[in-house]
């Protein structure tokens, strides 16, 4: 942690996890602590970032190579970290972001099979070793997620995949939440979208004080 | 060489060298020989390499950063590999391609001062190790081919760098094909377009030879 840096926050979860209603409740709940935040998101988040989302989640793109979706998701996130996430910290702004490389770990690690060290390596130098200060895993039952994400409209290219894929998906969240407890906050997403804010804003209220004591 | 395999003849070259005047020629000499052929090129050949073609082309990208620019190289010639050129020569076509791998040791390892160990790992696995059975480079001063290739209209994102950048792109062409001399023919791209075609077809001779005794 560097003096007068931001924070820098990533949300992970599966589909219907309610990562889009806890944002805006964290927003809030940074606002309220005159904490000056960037939101953004992935992939996505810059010019060639948003080019690249509309690429991956494109159900017409059903041919696409685990390898090309794992080149594809850092190309945005290397664009993400230089563009958006590091000037901002730099400037002493908090950053939020909507997934972050654990995903790629959880989607094309657990979900497609690519290597995990593979993905370790690109997060190396691609993401100029940048980690969050702390990430917080929305974890849900495969079933209810999708049961709540089965009520939005048309299905994206990853939300097609069998259940099969997204339990995958979630053991690899988990297993990347066991094994770095202390950037990690596991939060049952199963509860209410009030309990959700609470643990969630519970877990950074360690990092407010650090900056508002 | 597999039996019944195809050939894999790669284009490489800096701007103005004459690529294109070439593959149409070398297109007519192949249909000559009754091989078919595959004729595609990088970046771009799929849907999601075109994408990938109109970001990096795009002039308006000029914060696009080195490491984005190698990983959405990469993620177009994955889908490249897969989805065309393995394909067609597993089913005997030739295929003949406007720039491949060595494109990014040149534009955006030299160029870009990329790590070639770091290319070099991605070419490993994104490309399935795939190599082209021969590469024609077009070897030209730069000044010559970007004189030529002024009167083409508006410049691209790429065709707008530096004269530095593309000496360095050339050296790197030129010290990949010394270090690979069986796989490389140097053809000096300042002769005619008959002399560099007729250049061209000798070193095809051979493999056509070996398909059609």
């Amino acid at each position: 942690m560097i003096a007068g840096q931001g924070k820098f926050i990533s949300l992970e979860g599966g589909e219907g996890a309610g990562k889009s209603t806890l944002l805006a409740g964290l927003r809030d709940y940074l606002e309220q602590h005159d904490i000056a935040l960037v939101q953004t998101r992935e992939p996505g988040g810059t010019g060639v970032g948003e080019a690249v989302r509309a690429i991956v989640l494109d159900p017409a793109q059903h041919g696409l190579a685990a390898e090309t979706e794992l080149l594809l998701m850092f190309a945005s996130r290397a664009q993400l970290v230089r563009e958006v996430i590091a000037p901002a910290l730099r400037a002493g702004q908090w950053v939020l972001c909507d997934r972050y490389t654990d995903a790629s770990y959880a989607y094309q690690g657990g979900g497609r099979g690519q290597p995990l060290e593979r993905i370790a390596e690109l997060e190396r130098w691609a993401c100029d070793g940048l980690k969050p200060d702390l990430t917080l895993l929305l974890d849900l039952p495969v079933a209810t997620g999708r049961a709540r994400a089965a009520g939005r409209g048309e299905a994206d290219r990853i939300e097609t995949e069998a259940d099969a894929f997204f339990e995958r998906v979630r053991a690899t969240y988990r297993e990347r939440a066991a094994a770095e407890p202390e950037r990690f906050r596991v939060i049952d997403a199963s509860q209410s979208p009030a309990a959700v804010l609470q643990a969630a804003t519970r877990a950074l209220a360690t990092l407010v004080a650090e900056v508002r004591p």
